[in-house]
């Protein structure tokens, strides 16, 4: 299985702390040890990075953790190959434009027979099968709407579509247009907002605490999402299996379905 | 005017010594200090590096000229913005998929009026005329062939495509989708092939001299594009106004005209 790791802010918000936790599942305190790679959004803007060596040992890894990119919404994503040789082309997430948005996606899982379900104008560069649901939900999109729909909409759609991709196997799935995060658990998704009064947190992998209040403002939302909690002394919310979450500027939406939630949160902030 | 490089290899060969000649030009030595990108392919994959930010004084640059990524087809730009404001939406080289390869762009120029030539399925994310006119010419493509012709058609066409566009403006282009380089000159830009007996070569903007031979095997072949010659003791070949190369693996494809070749460099290699 892989790593998954999402954020949602509604401001420009650096996540090196929760990256610095996510890092060491590559290779280092678990096996997933076949590439990772990262995409930040900035404006409507978008960079990645990419390496299809372990994150615990990758030099890339390391300047990100040390060189903050400040961003509204990221995606991670830490691999251990099941579809798909260890190569660049198949390092998550995956990047793709519609309606002028760029459009960023990362998977873990497996989709039996859904390299099989039609395409449209994308087609996958390398050989996974998330690659190809990612296309698939493109077109599916495309399709539908000659130019975006309200965020509600594209929302209630993207879940639907992430429903259909579900029945085929094992789909946990975070998935971005610069605008909107949209997680869809499968098996194994957790999240956590943060809001003040910010406090200290402790990554559950590293002995590294942050104090989230000396870095942010009072009105600071931000929401991270990952396949584990990252951090041992905040309380996340663990997703139900099927369940669908679509965060904006850093707030869970209102009337998504979100079930097995935990206690709020005591504490938190940034990233 | 922005300053393109570009790297065509048949051997996974790094760019470092090439880009440590370009990014001071980025805000040192010359006033490109509105962004820069770099893209690297391996394999089917690439990835790239952008920061809107100036080279010169650029994090990333420096972490990517200590680390040498090994790949057989770099493009890379440094932006002097005069259309789109410096974001990192409008930061070349810009990416979009087509037949299931990924497409890399980056351009120096302006494009007057480019933005009302029509689009397809592709959009741009930014608000450049560059990544208007890479759009277009994609919807050309995809219009013309449903999947990929053979390498020498899709160069033909590439070349048609960019002479239309070049009666816009100032157009000096390099794109790639992974197998070939296509180098269009509207007005700049300059090439060298460096093959065995490979020699040293010392940079122009910096003081930087690199003995190739040292990196190289025997049979290695790579051609390196740039809006300027990059070093001082090789000879460059000055391409035309209005002429076209298309490299594959480190070859200037025969039967591509090019004009004002200057002499055959006298030694050289890697990049």
């Amino acid at each position: 299985m892989c790593e998954l790791l999402g954020m949602s802010a509604n401001v420009p918000t650096d996540i090196c702390f929760s990256f610095a936790g996510l890092v060491p599942r590559g290779g280092g305190t678990a096996p997933h040890a076949d590439g990772w790679g990262i995409t930040f959004y900035e404006g409507r803007g978008c960079r990645a990075f990419h390496d299809p060596t372990p994150s615990a040992q990758s030099e890339i890894a390391r300047f990100l953790i040390g060189h903050p990119i400040r961003s509204q919404v990221v995606i991670s994503h830490i691999r251990r190959a099941n579809r798909g040789g260890v190569a660049l082309e198949n390092t998550h997430p995956f990047t793709r434009e519609l309606w002028g948005r760029a459009w960023t996606f990362a998977h873990n899982g497996q989709l039996r027979g859904v390299k099989r379900w039609p395409l449209g104008v994308h087609h996958p560069i390398g050989t996974t099968d998330s690659e190809h649901a990612f296309c698939w939900m493109l077109e599916q999109l495309r399709a539908r709407w000659p130019a975006p729909p309200s965020d509600a909409s594209l929302a209630a759609h993207v879940a639907a579509l992430a429903r259909q991709l579900a029945a085929l196997g094992v789909f946990n799935m975070l998935m971005s247009d610069g605008r909107q995060l949209f997680c869809f658990c499968g098996t194994k998704l957790a999240w956590i907002t943060r809001r003040a009064p910010f406090g200290p947190a402790t990554l559950v992998d590293e002995d590294l605490t942050a104090d989230f209040s000396k870095q942010t403002g009072p009105g600071d939302i931000v929401s991270v999402v990952a396949t584990r909690p990252l951090t041992r002394d905040e309380t996340w919310t663990t997703m139900h299996p099927g369940s669908f979450v679509v965060f904006r500027r850093g707030v869970a939406h209102p009337g998504v379905r979100v079930v097995g939630r935990g206690m709020p949160a005591p504490a938190g902030a940034s990233a």
